[in-house]
């Protein structure tokens, strides 16, 4: 079919092209017409698109859908490398909740969301979900560098950063609302933190409010052996078999981690229609244990992947997570043949876009669809040579191979430089900042490092 | 102490240095001299050292000692990415032990090898340990690249690809030895590939040879279960129990991959004097399994880090290395305190150094050392912002972070660049090899991805 392109359309010629995640075949691009936000031409013959100003040249590139984060605490960047290599209880206790409860305000929400859109961007992550407090603010982060987000409100049942009296979270909640702009990149969702920090009223309040406004219910479940101790004793059921009690355990509802599951409650996600998020590099780093994705994939039940927050990775690079995924896969089942670099591609795109319930809108580059797409280099030294694309994507490629990032039809990186923020000024105004929460803590200062 | 640059002297300024990995401790950097191949100067009060034309600004950037990859058979390259998430018997069957039969001569040796070793120098390795056949060659590629190896001739009982006869690897050996480029960069060593292909008259004779040549000994030791189970069969003996019983593993001898230890080869490895390479993401992704490395080092075994092979890793990113040994450490151990930053990157450095035998030139960045250094730029979204440099080494940093290359004091990587190798003629010269190798398995073509 001939294709006249508006003035305004973006046309990707050459390269190679990944259309479907599903099937993961890579073949020779053609040509790829953007017109607005939308993909008009998905790899149709060059001769049936007219010639036209605005062309990309993907020669030595592998043109793929935009990677999608299922999981991070986006402002935790602020944190990054803070104090690694401690007990939990040191951490959290001696350095995250003390420098959260004097530092994570508003302005600490939009700065740290914001250096972490600008990562993620740059490593062709053009969707994240994720869960802090002061969300509005990092919806204003993610508007200005122009990523597709789904930002999720926190609530807890004890005292928090921007719901400093317990129980009050619903009024917090409303706020949230009625403050979070209205833009058709981002979207609103709840995030209860964990079945052992919210009560049953808690979630099913949160549930209603979800199934009321439309919204996604996010929360961390079955992350650590302690978790899943603390919630039997206290409710003779494990946390999956609690959210499922509780009727919150349905579509719409993202578990996070859900790594230690008895064979009950992988028989209640499998027919439940809640997503899972898996987070490798986080899991690994806190010790927190390793779940089997696998069977989970195998049985239908629908994964993301995400970063976890950058206090606890201490990166926010999806190709890594990816990598790790699938070599902490086969190292814990002793299988080499399982989460393959097909499956974890999947993961990271139309996987997460279904987890998300995008996915008539982005994580292939169907026709029709919105164009949320990367442009990987394929000429580099570690990416050569090329027998399969998509073994390279998982096993050998890194986010600072991603030379494009269109997000919504618009260039967010060009040429491995994000186009929409200012970065020397970010840069600055984070450092400042730093300096407050690093001195507060008595950590030496590295000063501007000149 | 005042000093007074030669004209042809490098001089770097200004930054962070890690000056010696055992402590760990990064300050301010002042002013470094690099005088012919060796330190001079490091880190003294600027006011010390004349001006002088030759100047490095270090600004943002963290100065650090060169990293040491202590394993990996680098031609391996050629078969990147040829054949992932199959069972290891159809990987080496179907296609690696063909493709080497067929493909694997000497000028695919020089060719691999030098594509790897553009690799490990943009990503901030400046020391390698090598293990593969014709290495004569892969001499030549190290020495055209710049970068500092120890390149050990692979033996084995069965034919291999550089010695057909079965048993005749000592004409081989004497081929390889007076081969041998004489470069103050590169040293000669030999390869029994393992307990389970080499017997025990090889691996005495190996170790004869050695001892009169002054060579290092590496071996695959404990890699698998099956290795154990046979070796066991075979000789009454474990693998670790039997090295030590044909008198080889002592002062010199490395042993590669060191998994599967009972508690009696841990004992003996203790006493050895022999070294330990750890290759985490290898023996996850072949899910050889996991030993405990921390256990090693807290009993005083010196390891070094390793990538092993791009056939099986797929690349030779060092800091991803750091990381996943770090992560897979604490996984296994449930311990997040183990494996910290600090152990790994004294393991990527110094600990390597001790390994190869070479703790007196290289591995800190003392005076009189040779000057192997790497600048890593921390001017970057991903290590912001910056309260531990240790941790953001191990935890976010990737080997695109190196933006300048120093071996024996000369410059091999500038800006991201490799300085000493026409990457766009290797690149060509390496897809025209790689066509053949991939028609000849029945790989779809991707041509050259434009």
């Amino acid at each position: 079919m001939h294709y006249s392109p508006e003035p305004s359309d973006t046309i990707l010629v050459n390269g190679l092209i990944l259309v479907d995640p599903s099937t993961s075949e890579t073949v020779r691009h053609r040509k790829t017409v953007i017109s607005g936000n939308r993909l008009a031409r998905v790899n149709v013959a060059k001769e049936t698109i007219q010639n036209h100003d605005n062309v990309i040249d993907c020669s030595d590139c592998l043109v793929m859908p935009g990677l999608i984060n299922c999981h991070t605490h986006a402002a935790m960047s602020l944190f990054r490398g803070l104090a690694d290599d401690l007990p939990l209880g040191i951490w959290l206790n001696d350095y995250i909740f003390p420098s959260e409860s004097k530092h994570a305000g508003p302005e600490f929400v939009y700065l740290g969301t914001k250096l972490s859109a600008v990562e993620m961007a740059l490593g062709g992550i053009t969707t994240f979900a994720d869960g802090y407090f002061h969300m509005e603010e990092a919806a204003r982060a993610a508007k200005e560098v122009g990523l597709r987000a789904v930002l999720a409100q926190g609530i807890l049942d004890v005292p928090s950063r921007d719901c400093p009296v317990p129980g009050s979270w619903r009024s917090r909640v409303e706020v949230f609302l009625s403050a979070f702009p209205k833009d058709p990149l981002i979207s609103p969702a709840l995030f209860c933190h964990s079945p052992y920090l919210c009560g049953p009223d808690t979630f099913q309040a949160a549930h209603q409010i979800c199934a009321e406004h439309n919204l996604l219910l996010f929360s961390h479940v079955s992350e650590t052996t302690r978790e899943v101790d603390e919630v039997s004793k206290r409710y003779g059921l494990r946390p999956i078999e609690l959210l499922a009690r509780l009727g919150v355990l349905r579509k719409g509802f993202i578990g996070v981690h859900a790594i230690h599951l008895s064979d009950n409650e992988m028989d209640i996600l499998v027919g439940s229609g809640a997503a899972v998020v898996h987070c490798p590099e986080s899991n690994m780093k806190l010790a927190s244990g390793a779940g089997n994705v696998q069977l989970l994939l195998d049985r239908g039940v629908t994964v993301g992947i995400g970063t976890d927050g950058p206090a606890s990775n201490n990166n926010l690079d999806l190709f890594e997570e990816m990598r790790s995924a699938s070599l902490m896969g086969k190292l814990i089942s002793q299988d080499p043949l399982c989460m393959s670099a097909r499956t974890l591609v999947h993961m990271a795109t139309l996987g997460g876009a279904k987890a998300l319930g995008m996915e008539d809108c982005i994580g292939s580059l169907e026709e029709g669809k919105n164009a949320d797409l990367i442009i990987v280099d394929l000429n580099r030294p570690h990416l050569t040579p090329l027998y399969d694309p998509v073994s390279h994507v998982v096993y050998s490629a890194k986010g600072s191979d991603v030379r494009d990032v269109i997000v919504n039809g618009k260039l967010v990186v060009r040429n491995g430089k994000i186009m929409t923020v200012d970065t020397a000024e970010l840069g600055s105004r984070i450092r400042t900042s730093a300096k407050t929460i690093g001195r507060d803590l008595g950590i030496k200062d590295y000063g501007d490092v000149s």
